[in-house]
């Protein structure tokens, strides 16, 4: 078997361990370097391998690419660019082909959430729509948790414990001023439909650390008297509480919550989030002081906070995406699959990317509690292991110590191509 | 000399350090029952000593004692009350006196800001003004580094570390991203009247990882033009940048830029953050997309990622204070005093509270750099080693395993006060 070339890019929002499966790529294929060449990676996601511009990771130390394990972000850019069919666009992928063609790529590993599943899939019919040989490999990640068939996608577990770290420590805060100031910390968190990284809030409450937390879901239509009541049922008997709130959270009119229709004092539009609504609704109702926070990028960006099991699947998921290439495998998604909950025990298993692509996994209707504002028991076995151990970074001046790469081009050799 | 008991109170906003100093107090008041009897905490702050609401520490083992050096937030509560001077409310400290010589407290210690100070200040006057013999100590407490004399203040540093770590990460997330989508982030850190906060955000630049961060100070007037072309030259530059911007910037109406006079879809009133102001003036001016965050609670809460330098300072404080108050000295405060920078090098020293109350320590003008935007290298100089250093709380199931006391109230002597 001829040694061939592989492409790796990075898609859609960054993780904070994306580059730990880059990692697991880059050295596994370095690992096999009898049957893989070298490893080009898109600068900037697919986007790279449109326009040629591709990153000789080559050129990186093994420390460098060791150190991608704890550095958060995409370290080789990544985009927002999904690819349509063939029959929409067959110039997309004949370029795609020229360009694997021109660097003797014969693998493709994509490393993204819903969206990237589905371009991978189509870029792994090449061979069959377009008579190119390549094995297209897909790589999951998203903190959104929403893809089919693994147990869970590496990213999630970081978010997870950023949030249910975070909660805890803003419901210690606020206890502490409940008494003649802030009553109720809102919070905000990702999560457009669905309520996993929502649900994670809930773990900050446990058995040996009770705090009184309202979740509100994307998956519950806001109600507005029933969530009042619930503040004040809690404020009176804790004497406080945290609100985790999903953006992704909508009104009974169908819209989003976050969606107020604010105007400035000249009338212009203005985007807020959720979270100061809830707060304002808090505010109005009951009368109560509150504070409230959005973590925006800080949540997915958490390296410093990573959970060791997402950083120990992510890295995993790279290398054996390199394996089932080198196996022949083509058009399939390495996952993660849960053997059992209490001691947590995974294994890698394998999904054929025709059963992931543009499916869409929604929190089971039995991890919400009865109410629509808290997580069930069944949720919390199910989320618990996924924030388990920490994994921090090295140090340096008081300053996580995260890697730059080089990033060397590639020397071009194809004409320009415009996007 | 008889064995008195001590007081001790947590005041105003919480940090992820004070209960480190509480453990200071209260490990080093054990090591010398000789001298000091029991300390009794405020439940609530100096609303638990005017209400006989006092908390025996006593009840609490060894090992819960040296678990607050780990947990954030106050463990006996806080609260937000000042007391006014002898003269416009004699009532309550004559309540105060009451309750010292009910439970034979001779030992003040008031863990707090600028406001506390002068709290503390008046107790230790009451000597002179009402013939009780207390000895009060203040010991300093504020995210805002905002008090004369020590060098720094217990807290700061922390929220400092967080900053400058969330900083640098959403940074790296961003620079990923702005190929095809987010090119600014904008981070909304606390900070009202002085920039020390929105200063550290500047630390998450380095020599070896350079980043473009704009930061707005309180000190500064926002000037729009000026902030867009800089926001406008970063992009072009590096492709993204952050914004590091503090709550209390003030456009030149003299306004805070948060209050823009919001209003829904019905007219009424709305309270926002400025990170959406200012990600909206961003998007209006250069049609940017953005992302913004508000860290609030999070960045004075989050232990989790503490400083190690803020840990032992907070710790060094209240036992010096229990030392201070050993050798005899009243209306003192102990003082963090930077010994030299590189290595950094501090002692604790002593400042006399009437130094201490009511004066407000501001950025020095030489800490912000000529255009306003950024810090220079002496403000470089000054923060960078108090973020120095790692102190990771225990962890258990994935979570930081932070103590709750006991808090066993001691059996009232005297009747009902009415605050």
């Amino acid at each position: 078997m001829a040694i061939k070339n592989a492409f790796y890019a990075q898609s859609g929002g960054v993780t904070a361990v994306i580059n730990a499966s880059a990692a697991g790529v880059i050295e596994a294929a370095r690992n096999n370097s009898d049957k893989i060449g070298n490893i080009y990676a898109g600068r900037n996601g697919i986007i790279g391998a449109l326009t040629e511009d591709l990153i000789d990771t080559s050129e990186e130390t093994a420390e460098a690419i060791s150190a991608l394990r704890h550095t958060p972000s995409g370290a080789f850019g990544s985009c927002r660019y999904k690819l349509k069919s063939v029959e929409q666009n067959r110039r997309e992928y004949e370029r795609l082909i020229e360009v694997f063609k021109a660097h003797d790529i014969g693998y493709f590993f994509y490393n993204g959430g819903g969206d990237s599943a589905d371009t991978c899939l189509k870029v792994s019919q090449i061979s069959d729509t377009l008579g190119y040989p390549i094995q297209a490999i897909h790589i999951p990640k998203t903190v959104d948790n929403d893809l089919p068939i693994t147990d869970c996608c590496p990213g999630f577990g970081s978010v997870a414990k950023y949030i249910a770290v975070s909660t805890r420590e803003a419901s210690f805060d606020v206890a502490s001023m409940a008494k003649t100031s802030t009553k109720v910390f809102v919070l905000e968190v990702m999560g457009r439909h669905a309520g996993w990284i929502a649900a994670a809030g809930g773990l900050a409450s446990s058995e040996d650390c009770e705090i009184p937390i309202i979740i509100l879901f994307p998956e519950i239509t806001f109600d507005k008297a029933k969530f009042l009541t619930k503040v004040d049922h809690y404020v009176k008997e804790y004497g406080y509480c945290s609100v985790v709130v999903s953006e992704g959270v909508k009104g009974a009119d169908g819209n989003f919550l976050s969606d107020q229709g604010l105007r400035d004092a000249f009338g212009h539009a203005q985007l807020g989030g959720v979270a100061p609504v809830v707060a304002n609704i808090i505010k109005d109702g009951l009368g109560l002081k509150y504070h409230w926070g959005v973590a925006d990028y800080l949540q997915r960006a958490a390296r410093h906070v990573a959970s060791k099991t997402d950083v120990q699947q992510a890295y995993a998921m790279g290398k054996a995406a390199v394996e089932y290439a080198i196996a022949g495998h083509n058009s399939v998604m390495p996952t993660i699959d849960r053997q059992s909950n209490s001691p947590y025990r995974w294994e890698v298993g394998m999904a054929k990317l025709s059963d992931v692509a543009n499916v869409e996994k929604m929190m089971p209707a039995n991890y919400i509690s009865e109410d629509g504002f808290g997580i069930t028991a069944a949720c919390r076995e199910y989320l618990a292991p996924l924030i388990e151990g920490e994994d921090y970074p090295p140090y340096k001046n008081g300053l996580p110590d995260y890697v730059r790469l080089k990033n060397m081009a590639v020397t071009r050799k194809l004409d320009d191509f415009k996007l």
